[in-house]
């Protein structure tokens, strides 16, 4: 598990670094705009979503450099997220993984326009002919990334998140969500290498199912996270869901009953694993560590 | 100018049509904001820009079926940002078009994610190959609509407009921000029909060009309609911009000078057009127009 964190962490630099090579530089009379873009994208987190894309798409054989502008254009779509989520209105948080939040360093303006222009420059990132040179899977992968982040995927996610505590919120309702919330781009993370790659509809499935396994695990473990960990570790409020009364596995399915869920859908995650045999050993630790992750 | 006027409006009408069967029906959880994407989207207006596509478009002779889902990922762009310009932390607009704002008519936070959700849209829209069957012109499209209206363009445009007060504002800022807040997305309209044509670059930079004039033109008869409008005729707050002591067109040119200036932009936009010859006689009417237009 070491070594896999260590492998975790160093895809992180790389994505950083390119990250900061695609973002444009902070010139201009709108440089706060493009100073805010950069504090948000280049800030510290474990870029769990890149690495599914680099190591998916090293699976099948996808390029190098395709993939990790392919992993930069997904880091954009999950920074702008994390921006607007954070907003007043939102969730309302000052703090995000141990800095103030993009609002809070800056201001409103420019925390809705940051997280707006980071969402253009990932469509940006993957119309480019340096992304691959086949247009077709440049437009396969802008397709289905629109299709995971927007009104069906994570977008509508967090309307559902923001209304549950108007709605009568049951297992159903919270998979729901956190599938959207969370899960669709997860699951895009894992299929954008395959779209890279030209690779098949099977191994773009078994990759999918993989992901939208992990991504629920990975929220399961954030919920549970939330309502045992201690805001030391974290980097942020704690309890906070479970103080506004929101429903969330924990509360729905308790704690032994949401530990219990986390392991099967691993366990059901690697399972998709099969058709790859011994060369997916990676993706398995992968699914260990979001079972076992602590922050 | 009648006539014009009525084809105009034929054209809204065709918009909102396509508009209204692309966009996702408000079902599920996340109805609330389907529906705001869709009183935004489908909301009044005059459809500039879509009809710049589409008449651009005719022009270099695209495809009309794409040409209209083209000029509706355009609305989708440009409705998504009417609405976060309105937010209380951006321009802080109650009414836009008569109506209730998204905000106002649903709540903040609808209005954040309705607008993220249309700008995702807008690029699924050219993604998708229902749109043409060439995957590098679907390419192209969303390339530059993403630098029209990213950091570079709109967003960057609205962001050095936020911040005008604390700007020294001469012509030059100000010509720069409308170019890119409003010119950037106008021009992208005129050139977005010759990239579906698959026309060479001299077509293209002849009807970006003439689409950048009266983008600066229509931006001046703003500020004229701001400075001498009642509110009856625009149907939103008047004097606004004055009152916030913001610079504008007229307040650094002076009436005479803005009108002169736009007139000016109006018969260079028209030069552009002169390869075109007479099959360019509809665009000299929307020079026209925008230079007269009362709302």
């Amino acid at each position: 598990m070491s070594d896999f964190k260590a492998l975790l962490a160093e895809t992180a630099d790389r994505v950083t670094v390119a990250m900061d090579a695609l973002l444009p530089r902070a010139t201009g009379p709108e440089s706060q705009l493009i100073s805010a873009m950069r504090y948000a994208a280049l800030g510290p987190g474990k870029r769990l979503r890149p690495f599914l894309a680099i190591e998916c798409g090293r699976l099948v054989g996808a390029d190098e450099r395709g993939l990790l502008r392919v992993a930069t254009a997904i880091e954009c779509i999950h920074a702008y997220s994390l921006i607007h989520d954070d907003l007043p209105c939102m969730d309302d948080d000052d703090m995000r993984r141990g800095r103030p939040t993009v609002h809070k360093e800056y201001d409103e303006v420019t925390a809705v326009l940051a997280g707006d222009a980071l969402q253009t420059f990932a469509f940006e990132i993957l119309a480019d002919e340096e992304t691959t040179g086949s247009p077709k899977r440049r437009c396969e992968l802008i397709r289905r990334l629109a299709e995971a982040s927007g009104a069906r995927g994570m977008v509508g996610g967090q309307m559902i998140d923001m209304r549950a505590d108007r709605i009568e919120s049951d297992i159903n309702i919270i998979t729901r969500l956190q599938r959207m919330k969370t899960g669709a781009l997860i699951a895009y993370s894992a299929e954008s290498g395959a779209i890279l790659a030209g690779a098949g509809p099977d191994v773009r499935r078994a990759l999918e199912g993989f992901a939208h396994d992990i991504g629920l695990a990975f929220q399961i473990r954030d919920d549970l996270l939330d309502a045992e960990g201690k805001a030391e570790e974290t980097g942020k409020a704690v309890g906070k869901d479970g103080d506004q009364g929101k429903a969330t596995f924990v509360t729905i399915l308790g704690l032994e009953g949401a530990r219990d869920r986390a392991r099967r859908l691993a366990a059901q995650a690697k399972d998709h694993l099969e058709p790859f045999g011994e060369c997916a050993t990676l993706l398995h630790q992968v699914a260990d560590y979001v079972l076992e992750r602590r922050s």
